[in-house]
């Protein structure tokens, strides 16, 4: 360090010139947000000619640096786009050439590591050494630094620590610098529009039915499969120690925490590939429900173990108080992001219906756009998860307010959001490879390495093949060997992993599990991605079926639809109260709050007591009165989702589809006799003629890019 | 001051979060960017367990600090939303009220501005003092400060000089820092996607037939314009000396340069009132182009006249060499964004036809959207205006991309620019409204403002009534008095002023120019968004004109539609170069370039001579031979619109609908004789049949709110 080193250069002239030169690596979306620096307001120099005139030079200089700066920032964005355009062209030739071993994902990550390898090793190391001064007579560090240069008061910001080893390497490529990004633009900038895709393009119906399921799976799976790995990891720490490969702390919390960071699995490759092969819905249905859930999961049960704090000075051991702690914050967490969540959709529900905003579509895709987004903001801001609020959110709009738009928002909604998701997911994983060379932290362990992918595989295990047995305790239509093998199988991790992983790479513990979680992220993309065709032939599970068609029934289910079978009547008392709290709840949406939140359902007048009579003719939508049947055929699909919810929870597995088709279920809709008929009506129409529509009009979850495939 | 004040509450624990309270004001996008600061590699500490206790108790403190402030810029995000949403809702409501003497813009600040008010006068003021120390030794400024605490090195960048007055009332309300955004904010997030947008949107057609008088109203009108403002801007400026009113210096340059950025016009209210009541089209067409285009003038102009530096001592006094030099800098980087913009734009043209991209519209559209994002951010990487490349950028691919795309993306990509657009030129209006209040350094000068408003009158009708006056000289059909007082009247000014305005306000004469745009824009906005419904009926401009039609021919160019007119054959030289110019490039890029580009026109093998058969083959489309019929027909409005600008610059009004229509025009392309036959068929087939389509077809401004309307 040389402190001052050339400091002559370096003034600050009359316009003040904040100069850029080491921005905040976020200069993510914005090529830009760091361009050309601030220019704040300046106290009017006053001095003389000589002055001025070197004062002129130095603003030159300064210019010119910023210049430099900004255009740096430039070319890594432009990197970039270079990476994304090079993808999307290449998913195309493979597409076209119906290549299916690699999808767009593991293909970025490949791009991403070529031009990760050149940065690293092709770029020049541009030293930032003469911009630095040292100033050492504190002995804390503060947020802000107020400097005062004769007489003109400056001020800088902290970025942060750098440790005294890296002083030289951190500084020497800029160009290093400028392509590692806040990994905050990770987690509030990509993943929102990611996961709210997810929530607004889940495909209900499917989803629904196996609500039960993808639930058990998501929460307590993720559990199970976060505390394995975290002990199994444990163990693998305390074998390094023994083995003297250890270098610094490991805690049991961190090695829970990398068991909650890696537990969230997103197999998108495998996805996409079930809807290009048409591979069986309820397969799918589970694969995805519990992977955008478990998402949400993985968020909040790594930021209770984070919170998780003993109160002793004898840290990091079991406290049963901190324990309880921690699992109050994660339902505390989870519930107000869901609540959050739920409370926007709902707010752009009724704006949408009691306005008449679906004459404009533009107006409504913007207030659709802002309410998601606020959601967002709204549960950071209450220091909820917001990216949970908005996975609920998505959820909750796909459900109502969908219902309300205009036929252009629909599309224009889902357009946006789909483009929004494809950039944001590739850049990711694009950036997922550059940092594999580009990011100057690594810490490559091979024995936490090794362990880390046998506890994944073991803790997946451990997850599916139980679960899956005490649900088929509970299940009519069971979920089969083939279909655990291939959930087993498809437990690749992705970009929520990755963005948990890097959102903290402070100590030495959590450098080794981000190198880790990176690996990982790339193997089960590449070799899981590619082994999904050949799977699913091996394992015998059926392709080519029409997405909104059943799988025919299989015995047990066609005994209920002939009749009011043995088991309908005779399950055991959880599946009783689980059937019961569904039909609960599809009575209540169906009755009032589709009613309220949408045009279509019932009128409020005829399913709400009679005192309560103004009230409902305000809430009811004037339409439902007016032609009360063409609005309810509108919302045909909607409502057949839910009848196949009561259905599946009544345990069978009556479709929507003629062939299968019949209310039989119906008769076990006791809990609601009130409203029975106007439900059952619905209900009858849907198996009747709901299946012409159910494709056109549901909110079918389309992958990227497999529209026009 | 008081340095150090509370530092014991503020050391950095082990994990060496990074304090991030006074965040740079660029929080715009990301809750987010700013969020819960970086976590950059700590040196490991390895201190005692007292130091270690002491430690977590500042960790603590510091996490909750970040938190505070996360949430802090999330509710100031918010705040913006709620804003929009306001806005959004009340614009529905105007609309269905068919209120038409607001426009959404206006809206948008007044709501702004209540807010600001809140603001400003309604939250505690919060101090940061504790957070800062003084640290005076240094006699400059550097960018990066490195400051060693008991052996950490920790990390400062420079955010800007602070003058000594405002230490205190820079720092007393967080609030309003963190809702006043980095000014580079609005010049490379929010300005882009309104200039695509302007240029994806424009109406081709009606453009480029008055195409001539644009160009003239957008350059020499726009320099015009400047140099009179800044001119009267400079008597004024002597004025206030002389009477004491100015308390800093104020050069002839800054004068001209506010005489730049006044300059910029932004019909954006007329334009939509115009839409709404279906006014004039060529009116609509001159205002829209010009305001288009002299945005990118006057960004060019403003960066010239701040280059321009006399070489001398004395500096700010005229001199030639700089003046030539800004002169050429001007042309240098007007011509180098153009360049810029219309490579890319062929660039995605060329990778859209030749790859069958358009099987999968979400690939097409990100490419789309990444190739037009990545002009931006070249022309910045390579030293020129991002924003002027953007617009030409979305001219080209207007022209030549829009025909390679599918149907879905056509809309997709239309309506997601359509909503960034809408998004962000709302959000720069309710800025502008929240700015006057919550920006800290005003500078209200009565005199200034006063002088401002009566130099932008006299630049505007200086540049609209000679220069029309010369234009008349030379077009057939005449830009009336009536469209003359309607487009001095329309000269309001708006975004890009604002952004330009705002994007140095470092000196005592910015500010001051800053508060003054602010007051004009809003003035301008309001009283003429206001007034166009009276102004057009007082002027006697039709409205309710189907925009796709054109005005019935009046005698002059009846007479020319009769046969070959006097005027067209014995026009001036001037005349007959311009139309000789515009043939050759219409057959140019009717034989070449739009077969080259795109899949339509005569195959390249007819067009291109017989020596480079084999070339020709390879890049003419397949379809183009296949079924070259069908093809033709699909491009016809493009055709036809290229096909009006010929017969534009004929100086003849001929159209495209039957009433009027007829190809004697085609008899002056006598430039292109060998391609004759092709170019002449298509306008024959278009002339004939192209109507029905040229609306649905054909790229259409398609104002925000408007579609429904």
């Amino acid at each position: 360090m040389e402190p001052g080193g050339d400091a002559a250069r370096l003034g600050l002239g009359r316009a003040a010139r904040a100069l850029p030169p080491r921005l905040p690596p976020l200069l993510l979306l914005p090529p830009l947000l760091l361009g050309r620096g601030l220019r704040v307001a300046a106290a009017a120099s006053s001095s003389g000619a000589a002055a001025e005139d070197s004062s002129a030079m130095e603003e030159l200089a300064t210019e010119k640096e910023a210049e430099e700066s900004h255009r740096q920032d430039s070319v890594s964005l432009l990197t970039f786009i270079l990476l994304l355009t090079l993808t999307i062209l290449t998913i195309w030739l493979f597409k076209h050439r119906r290549v299916r071993f690699l999808h767009e994902t593991g293909l970025a990550m490949i791009y991403g590591l070529i031009v990760g390898v050149i940065l690293r090793y092709g770029t020049p190391a541009t030293s930032g050494h003469d911009k630095s001064l040292s100033c050492t007579q504190e002995d804390r560090a503060f947020s802000t630094l107020l400097v005062n240069v004769s007489g003109k008061f400056f001020e800088y910001t902290l970025k942060g620590e750098i440790s005294p080893g890296k002083l030289n390497s951190v500084e020497q490529n800029d160009m290093l610098r400028k392509v590692t990004f806040d990994p905050e633009v990770f987690f509030n900038i990509l993943l929102p529009p990611i996961i709210f895709h997810a929530g607004y393009s889940l495909k209900k119906r499917h989803f629904f039915r196996n609500l039960g399921s993808i639930l058990a799976y998501a929460f307590l799976g993720t559990a199970v499969s976060c505390f394995i790995i975290g002990n199994l990891m444990y163990g693998v720490v305390k074998l390094m120690k023994m083995v003297g490969q250890l270098s610094d702390k490991f805690y049991y919390t961190d090695c829970l925490f990398f068991g909650a960071i890696i537990s969230a699995t997103d197999p998108v490759t495998v996805l996409a590939i079930f809807n290009e092969l048409h591979a069986d819905v309820d397969l799918y249905a589970l694969l995805f429900g519990e992977s955008v859930l478990n998402d949400a999961v993985a968020i909040v049960l790594s930021s209770s173990i984070v919170a998780y704090q003993p109160a002793g000075l004898n840290t990091h051991a079991f406290d049963a108080a901190a324990f309880f702690k921690s699992v109050g914050i994660f339902l505390g967490i989870f519930s107000g992001s869901f609540t959050m969540g739920a409370v926007t959709g709902v707010v752009t529900a009724l704006v949408t219906k009691f306005t008449k905003l679906h004459c404009f579509p533009l107006l409504e895709t913007a207030l659709f756009f802002l309410m998601s987004w606020s959601t967002f903001l709204l549960a950071e801001a209450c220091g909820f998860t917001g990216v949970v609020a908005v996975l609920f959110c998505g959820i909750t709009q796909a459900h109502y307010t969908y219902n309300n738009l205009s036929v252009e928002s629909r599309s224009r909604t889902k357009q946006l959001f789909e483009v929004l998701h494809f950039l944001a997911e590739n850049f990711i994983f694009s950036y997922m490879g550059l940092a594999l060379f580009t990011f100057q932290k690594h810490v490559f362990s091979p024995i936490f390495i090794i362990g880390a992918f046998v506890a994944i595989f073991l803790g997946r295990a451990a997850h599916i093949y139980p679960l899956s047995f005490f649900l088929n305790l509970g299940r009519r239509h069971k979920i089969g060997w083939n279909f655990q093998h291939m959930m087993m199988f498809s437990g690749l991790r992705g970009a929520m992993a990755f963005a948990l992983a890097i959102r903290d790479t402070a100590s030495y513990a959590r450098q080794m599990m981000f190198t880790t979680t990176l690996l990982i992220v790339f193997f089960t993309v590449w070799i899981v991605g590619g082994g999904t065709t050949p799977m699913l032939s091996w394992l015998n599970i059926r392709v080519g079926v029409d997405p909104d068609q059943d799988p025919p029934p299989n015995n047990d289910s066609f005994q209920v639809l002939q009749g009011d079978g043995p088991d309908s009547a005779g399950g055991n008392r959880t599946k009783q109260e689980s059937a019961w709290l569904f039909r609960l709840w599809y009575s209540f949406d169906h009755n009032y709050l589709k009613p309220i939140l949408t045009h279509s359902g019932p009128p409020l007048t005829t399913t709400l007591p009679a005192w309560c009579g103004l009230l409902a003719r305000c809430l009811t939508s004037p339409q439902v009165y007016d032609n009360q049947e063409p609005l309810r055929e509108e919302d045909s699909d909607f409502i057949l989702t839910e009848g196949d919810l009561t259905l599946t929870y009544g345990d069978s597995t009556v479709t929507a589809n003629g062939s299968s088709g019949s209310h039989t279920a119906s008769v076990s809709l006791e809990g609601c006799r009130k409203t029975k008929s106007s439900s059952e009506e619905a209900l009858e129409r849907d198996l009747g003629m709901g299946d012409q529509k159910v494709s056109s009009r549901g909110t079918r979850l389309v992958f990227p890019l497999e529209d026009n495939a």
